[in-house]
């Protein structure tokens, strides 16, 4: 096996740590030269541009996703990288088409709402749905209210967002079953239709679409309103009467497609079969640029490259860069390159996944079983900080969707996690584009990948 | 005295600690609802909207600082306070004008600089400095040129902003010598104008002025323009021939006026006389609405009080909120509260200022003398964690011009550190608006603080 074994892990607290004290000044400067490529010469803020800007919206199985695939592909081939490929997998050809709407109405007219199809949904079947909607706050409510209650209705789910979590992923994850789930639960019921309150924090007139799962055959169609609709919508249905929506979409499932991650790889001089891989998603929703979704974790990634060409250094363990095709409706990418891994044999010693926004960096959260390694990283922590007042913390946690089917390599899996509070302002929207990427937030998070990167490839894990 | 002896610290060292821990249920129960409270019901928002959109800028003495005051008096009054008073202080009357350029001659034409005249500067004299441009990268330079390379010239500071800085207040600080003090230092050398690069990280067009600080008798025009522009200007003086500028500016020195700084106290149950200061300044430069500089401080320091209040928390020790008038131009509000606070024999615990912008909290920086105080904060710091992924850091570093004169009480002078990455984008700029702060970063700064305070009043320094 090629993994550290526990006498191994023993023997590095005993005698690595003094070994890293001894070596701590000329880590210390490698890393400020890291963070100061990162912050004056790195191209991080241009690849972004390229793939907001020229690339544009990446959904899996669309012209842009391939578009994305090639600028990845030739981005990584012009970093002079040892080897560059195209990784094929299969994925969800989901479109939105190109009119869907949700109406209250009132009376002789309607109000509008701000609306996003969710992604994967069917369509109203070429017509307009109309029907009574049934507020809901969550899953559970749908047995209570039934078949009696729910047959022919538009349910509408609107719990909202717990904005006490601090960090943002939590309230998002205590929210999104609605999404994922409540259109086919709502369908078992005799739903006609689904609306669901948006996803976010904030408060405002932008809709947030996002995946929904169905079972096979509870299908309805699904489509997200904005938080300011939502409680518009809300009031209405509060004052007692009954409130009947409008609702109109054209999204199609066309056949699954081929496509592909693409993968760039400096091989180790020393150690070429223990393998750290970074990486970010390079799909993305279709109504923004994806630019914190996750095109800041692909460049975060493409820039650990850049910056180690740059600062001429060559790794001893093999680093790889994984661009991940499908993270947000399918995993394809994910799934397929842990075959194919898995099918070479490979060993993934460390796989850090950027997906979670190109924020100011606030560290990193790890899935280490032991906790030696977030130990031995808190402990070279102050190596983080080439100016004393930029911390990063290491805890355990959440990596990410595209590296967590490398777990059965039992090396360690790491998200890179940026500070949380403006992510779900852009999550699947139309404003998620580059202009709300700050330039330099973007630089000290391949900066602080990139110290990871070289840290682990020095001292292992 | 009423400070803490270095026995009492020993004692607290062994004593307070283990007190602590049986008391840190409590403690991180309560901190959660300042959390909570902050996140989800706080007026915070509510306050720098209307600090920006109602009130405006609030350049000292213009009217619109004595609607802030008035602003300012009126929320910590209806806050239910136990005092709220105007302390009285004179501040400079800067007035910018209507009309302010700077132009690059070439051939017929001229190219026009986006451009901010520097606070505290005279005008050009009702007419156009039409001069060769010089450009120098920083004091030093003058010396070098001499007379004879700069008399009649328009002296151009063009050093930029140190990216590498991780926090961006070290880049700042190591460019801004060129907007406070080039001017008068060109003026001694007979420069007839000044133009400085915008102190910032940004490449864009938006100026940035800040205030410039004259010897009595060397006073030239000096004008601030945006770095994109300074990028063109030095590109046009690397070619080798002359480059030359015409600028025009109408500021004008008005006689000095009476203006107030805003104080609201909540008398201390059981230690009236231990003061706990949370501040700001209210005023602002003229050209934004002074969202981040210093909207964020003054509406910080206000929802700590109505946390308070909504929390029915009654303090051991009183906690005094202090709006200070003219911290851009004159530090008149500081001075003039520590004068009075020295006169009435007060004694200032501890003193947090917030002035580093709205933005998601990063830890405290702190004067402290002994290292006790951080020590004892750092032990509590996991109460400062409603969930463990929101750490903040405590260092010792500076606190905040407003209330460095209350240094002679030896309590302890707090600054609050937000993430500084954005900071330089909107400082002093057209773009320091109310759209630029996130509302939830802005709530967390409040958070963090009432926590700190709150702490701080449990158990002292």
């Amino acid at each position: 096996m090629r993994r550290c074994t526990i006498l191994g892990s023993l023997l590095f607290i005993f005698f690595g740590f003094s070994m890293l004290n001894a070596q701590n000044d000329d880590d210390a400067l490698f890393i400020k030269s890291i963070y100061d490529h990162s912050l004056t010469s790195s191209k991080i803020y241009d690849y972004l541009h390229t793939m907001c800007k020229e690339v544009g919206p990446r959904l899996s199985g669309s012209a842009g996703a391939e578009k994305g695939v090639d600028f990845c592909f030739e981005t990584l081939e012009s970093l002079g990288m040892d080897s560059v490929l195209k990784l094929p997998c299969e994925v969800p050809h989901w479109v939105r088409g190109t009119k869907e709407y949700v109406h209250m109405v009132q009376d002789d007219s309607f109000v509008e709402f701000h609306c996003a199809s969710l992604g994967n949904s069917i369509s109203t079947g070429g017509k307009e749905i109309k029907a009574e909607v049934i507020e809901v706050m969550g899953l559970d409510t749908l047995a209570i209210l039934g078949r009696k209650g729910l047959e022919g209705k538009i349910v509408f789910f609107n719990r909202p967002f717990d904005d006490t979590q601090t960090r943002t992923f939590y309230g998002y994850g205590k929210a999104v079953d609605q999404r994922v789930y409540g259109p086919t639960r709502a369908a078992k019921y005799g739903a006609i239709g689904v609306i669901v309150r948006s996803i976010t924090n904030a408060i405002d007139f932008v809709p947030h679409t996002g995946v929904t799962v169905y079972d096979s055959t509870y299908k309805i169609p699904a489509i997200a309103i904005s938080t300011m609709d939502a409680n518009r919508l809300a009031k209405e249905i509060e004052k007692g009467d009954k409130v009947f929506l409008e609702m109109y979409s054209e999204c199609k499932n066309l056949p699954k497609k081929k496509s592909y991650s693409v993968i760039g790889e400096i091989k180790g001089s020393e150690f070429p079969d223990e393998i750290i891989l970074v990486g970010g998603h390079l799909d993305s929703w279709d109504i923004g640029e994806g630019a914190h979704d996750d095109g800041a974790g692909c460049v975060h990634a493409m820039q650990v490259i850049e910056t180690m060409k740059a600062l001429n250094y060559n790794p001893k363990r093999t680093v790889r860069c994984v661009l991940f095709m499908n993270e947000e409706n399918g995993l394809a990418g994910g799934k397929s390159y842990a075959e194919w891994s898995n099918n070479n044999n490979e060993y993934h010693m460390a796989a850090i996944e950027s997906d979670s926004g190109g924020f100011t960096p606030r560290g990193f959260s790890c899935t280490a079983e032991e906790s030696v390694f977030i130990e031995h990283l808190t402990k070279m922590k102050k190596l983080f900080s080439p100016l004393e007042s930029y911390d990063l913390y290491f805890k355990k946690g959440g990596a990410g969707a595209d590296i967590n089917p490398l777990k059965s390599q039992k090396g360690i899996l790491i998200g890179f996690n940026p500070d949380s509070q403006r992510y779900f302002d852009f999550h699947h929207t139309s404003e998620d584009v580059f202009e709300n990427v700050n330039k330099r937030e973007l630089q000290l998070g391949a900066a602080s990948i990139t110290s990871l990167v070289y840290l682990i490839d020095q001292y292992g894990i």
